[in-house]
């Protein structure tokens, strides 16, 4: 779902009083212009940078799709208009284009590594988002293959170590559920004992914290010999990157999340060119 | 400036209908927290989260300052208030305090390595920020020793190929000068040739763009023995990284930009802790 | 968690330009005020109210908490401030706590009445709100002591007729989960098969829609015939009113989700009375 | 006057992160679908509800018109679009309709009670409407029959109790015609003297407040031995209800004001449904 | 009603990415300034500006009220606080009150010109205002001691030409009527008969647009030899300006409305200065 | 750069609940109308009006385009579309182009004067602009042929008293680069030192703010007589009026600034008028 006043909004901050370069410079003419990839990935933000150029009256022919595999030289925009519009906006979309595709193609990367040992793993993002960019950011994680996770605060119960400081998980996990019963309830544990116990008391998924590939290991055989396995989604979370996370993908776990998939983002290299070779009509 | 309804804004995106682990779970009491770095490096954002904190009424000391040289472990702001308000915020707050110090330390990382080489050469930022995120993405530029470069569309002239593909040099300045004096004109080009006709014209920056460091030193030599390289600030832009970035800093140049300052960042990492040990007082 | 933006919009409906009455009529000084119940049942809508007048500088002191038992003539709020200002919040805030406290009252009714029947049963509200009210319609709900089901669109998977017209059962349910194992999967059925598909398929929730009392029964029956019943939460839903609700509550069911808590509301009466006996001081 | 930004603030409350199920579920095709009236009455609504699909680009056909009597079948708005936006904007739009037809038909209902009653009573609406549905509930109002009465504090001067605790009767209506006499002045009396004393003094409109039938009946036989009946509309209200309505409405008034009308809304019956047998293309 | 996010929202118009000047060049630190008036006349706008410099933590002493009498030297605020949000404020303040001001004084000055003449006589602005002004505006010209007019097309009927060319002036009256008896009805008129047909249809206001002082003379009589001068409030507009408003002012009308008073306005001369003799403590 | 929000928010100002009198008393139909001017001047806000009423999708033709000149009588724009729908924008859009013309017929004529006297000096806009119409106020100078000089705070360094009171004027000079060469440095000053100084030091602008034109003549001497004069723009500031401008035009300066340009404004007149003769169709 497009928000289109949000998207207005990155263009009047990058254009408080106009672009005025091109006001001065340029006389206002229709062109053709490309957005092209400059390296092979999973592209994504087509749909937004659609959406904006569309807002400011450029006709947009999509030639390629959001989640689709692109190649560094392919065409993915054709725009057609006024040629003050294109390069207002230009920037904007780059910009949006860059940090989805470059979240995209990380965790489609990523993900393919881990599918390689253990197709029964799914690689998660967290809330760790650039402010203001939840959606986008999580929507870039799904196009990429990605588990978005968790959304925001009010759509998953999450108890952390903040919350089990005052209660307990029994009793965490009972107020949860008294609350609504429409929502997951996850809890954050950083021991084998509170696994077990929260498997016993009905939580959805454990996210087990911090745990060495060996803790986690201990951890899940515990459950089995209890039978709580499969009564829970297994997800380990914290500290774990590139070099670690074969140690983790080899284990029955369910999900890998990593909070570096929306906090250290890789743009993606796209750009824009303008036709000047087509006849232009003066506006 | 802070500009709280935005940064408000972005609780709301993360609590959309409120946290309601904590709803659910936690009576509200009073609680101390504290915010703590969990690497070295330069800080940035400890103002916006303030404000953030303060706005749902929790107390805050600030024990570092934006710009601040910080060490693993130390303290940056001590909290005091509801411990519902300091949750809902947490996240939000360690989100920006991430993505604005990652910008600083990377910013003054490159300075560092810039300035042993070359005292007299700056580190730029370009408008490839997050969208939404120019001004914070700037300010954390600034607060690691970087130049913030062109804010946005409107506040200065940067005549690009796309204007020059319809105009002249000579006319684009000119143009741009009848526009307004009060804003400084900048042209990118990719040539001795056209470096040398942007002086002659008056540009006051020339963005000296994918050019090698051959190239450019032939081009300050050009400017130089017609006595031009006084009269322009000379930019360099363009696929430069870590890695190369010295084969330029030991030019005769002014500024170096890279879009990867805030196009890819690393997180820095920063961390809540309640204080659970304190006497509470449930609310 | 107070939106205190949103709750300001409501002012500036009410007043546009200014409340010209108090300008024109009378000299603005301070005065104490009350609000107070003129009803019997469960309050809601205090906190909000208590949040506007202060914006307004007006001090207030909570005399009732938001979710208690009040009776007609309670006092629920004692403030002091301008009667400029208190004149400018008070249809608004009572607008506020007429809705509210009307649909607390009403939930905490229709469970009573329930939980005299079965205990196990809870009464949940639908998307079926005031548009642009779901959060304090939804709050109200919690406050009486309801089931707040899905807030939005976002945050659980719940697949309709609609849905289904296109894809499986067993399909739309392993989509569902494809796209995310963090939020639960609710199936609408209408028949006893596909409930037994649908829990077959690992639904969380499976809604039981426009079914007779025996219908649900039989249905439950099924369910339990096949070991099923324990793995899903059901819930009954369509047309159930006041006279019919009994005939639900006495099955083995969860939940009894009425469109009517938040679609058709009876106000709870409130009124603000100003004490113009205390000794006042023109501003 | 559509105000589309906020019907759209309505969908972006109801989806803040999209509708995950359609998302996940359903391959985007285009479809047909009707919106139909499942009771009698008064429709509204189906102009905003328009506005809003046509914002996300689905096709309406308008076959009813606000303010027009609907049987339960009638179908009122066809629908042609993408079915991720139709069942993106459903449950709004519904709520919308439901609202307002709700409002509509019971101003429609009481108003047909008034008439055969006495014609020259009109029923009137109040500012005890749904914080931020001031418009909608008023426009409904009109669309059901009735007099809006004042929209907000900005347009009408109304003299209440609070007011003439400070100032007398003579004074305020002074200082209100001082402010300006562009506006009409009302006074809220309790009492026959204080209504002769209104009307003598230039009110335009007297509100009778909780008086009881003999006491109005009283009042106006007062006013009109002063030749003073015809100067003042005369409103009744406070605590009248369809039971007690008619007692008033054999009165020489004006006005019967009903804070009901829009406080305590029973919702109107409408539904969506997709035609699944029309040949659809998956876009 | 002071609506603080308009107020807010002038800053970051001229402030987008904050005060660059005082961010490069000066510590901040706390001062003490003034704001003075540097000419004689009726000031308005400090309750605005006061409100906007404590939204920026800076402590207002309010010497002089708005609508008061203020000479060339008086002070007008005493502002505390930190430079930096002095400064950033500065240019905002002096505009709202340079602009509100010169309304208020202008709108007071010719007042007293029309009182000398005809003490009967009120001098009425129009919804000639800055786009987006129209409440600061209307504001000004009441502090002036002027009469507001309609302040929006939603708060009074005023029947024009565009309306009269489909409808009679009966049928447009009784039209308004039927819609709200809240609302005062005015019509525009350019000739005495429809001057007379306005009135004996039970207009509350007549405008004579565009009269001569002897057309309207001749219409006054001609109302008055019908008994239907005390009736109606006699408006009379268009094109009137000082030189020729005595000639109106004798009449006897109600009304003289002006265009001028909002759509050209005369700047009042205010300026902030800072006392730099202060001990001040760098923050 | 047209911001329609911002736009449409103006109308929303002038109806917050629509316009009641078309409603009431005018059925919706289709016409044509047309904006004429009713003064000689340049035109400006044409495209601002357009894009309004095409919002409400009523057709635009543009007969005239902004910055040209036109005459009293010549017609502007020609409407087509729903009448309640130009109406309702009519006023806001002649609020617009009548401010916005003034501004930029004014700026004409006053250039046109000092362009007979001296070719090379522009006339300049200060920031006393209407709070919230920075862009527009600004647009409207640049289309009558003036320098819109400094935007916002953020746009330019402008180094004042308040600033040169706690630091001396080359260290604010050297601040100012240091913080980033991308934006031109300007400073006011009030002596002949001062200004040497401030050329000495690199300033790129030198305002001479309320000086003599003597003052000024010896300013510039003393700046040419040590070789500095062309190295900086200068620009002359403070209490220059139309009686005094040409003892300034004649010196050899570049900019003179004047804050009533946009601070005291003369209304430009413009009229809508509809053509009822054409046939027209009840919606």
């Amino acid at each position: 779902m497009i928000k289109i006043s949000e998207l207005i909004s990155f263009i009047e901050e990058d254009a408080p009083s106009g672009d005025i370069t091109s006001l001065a410079v340029l006389p206002d003419k229709n062109c053709r212009a490309y957005i092209r990839a400059k390296s092979n990935g999973v592209i994504a933000g087509l749909e937004e940078s659609a959406a904006l150029f569309e807002h400011y009256n450029v006709s947009v022919k999509k030639l390629a799709g959001d989640g689709s595999f692109v190649r560094d030289g392919d065409t993915l925009l054709e725009l057609d208009g006024s040629i003050h519009s294109i390069l207002l906006v230009e920037r904007t979309a780059l910009n949006i284009i860059g940090r989805m595709s470059g979240i995209a193609t990380n965790t489609w990367r990523i993900t393919s590594e881990i599918k390689k040992i253990n197709s029964g793993v799914k690689l998660a993002a967290t809330r760790k988002t650039a402010p203001g960019l939840r959606n986008l950011d999580k929507k870039a994680v799904i196009l990429g293959g990605g588990e978005p996770h968790r959304n925001t605060l009010s759509d998953q119960f999450l108890i952390k170590d903040n919350h089990l400081a005052v209660t307990s998980i029994a009793d965490a996990i009972a107020k949860a559920r008294a609350f609504s019963v429409y929502k997951k309830i996850e809890i954050e544990v950083e021991s084998q004992g509170d696994a077990v116990t929260a498997a016993e008391n009905g939580a959805d998924i454990i996210m087990l914290d911090n745990m060495t590939p060996e803790e986690v290991l201990k951890t899940i055989d515990t459950l089995k010999s209890r039978g709580l396995r499969d009564t829970v989604i297994l997800e380990v979370s914290g500290g774990i990157n590139e070099d670690t996370i074969g140690e983790y993908a080899v284990l029955d776990i369910d999900i890998i999340s990593i909070g570096a998939l929306t906090h250290t983002v890789t743009n993606f290299d796209v750009n824009l060119e303008i036709n000047h070779s087509l006849k232009t009509v003066i506006l």
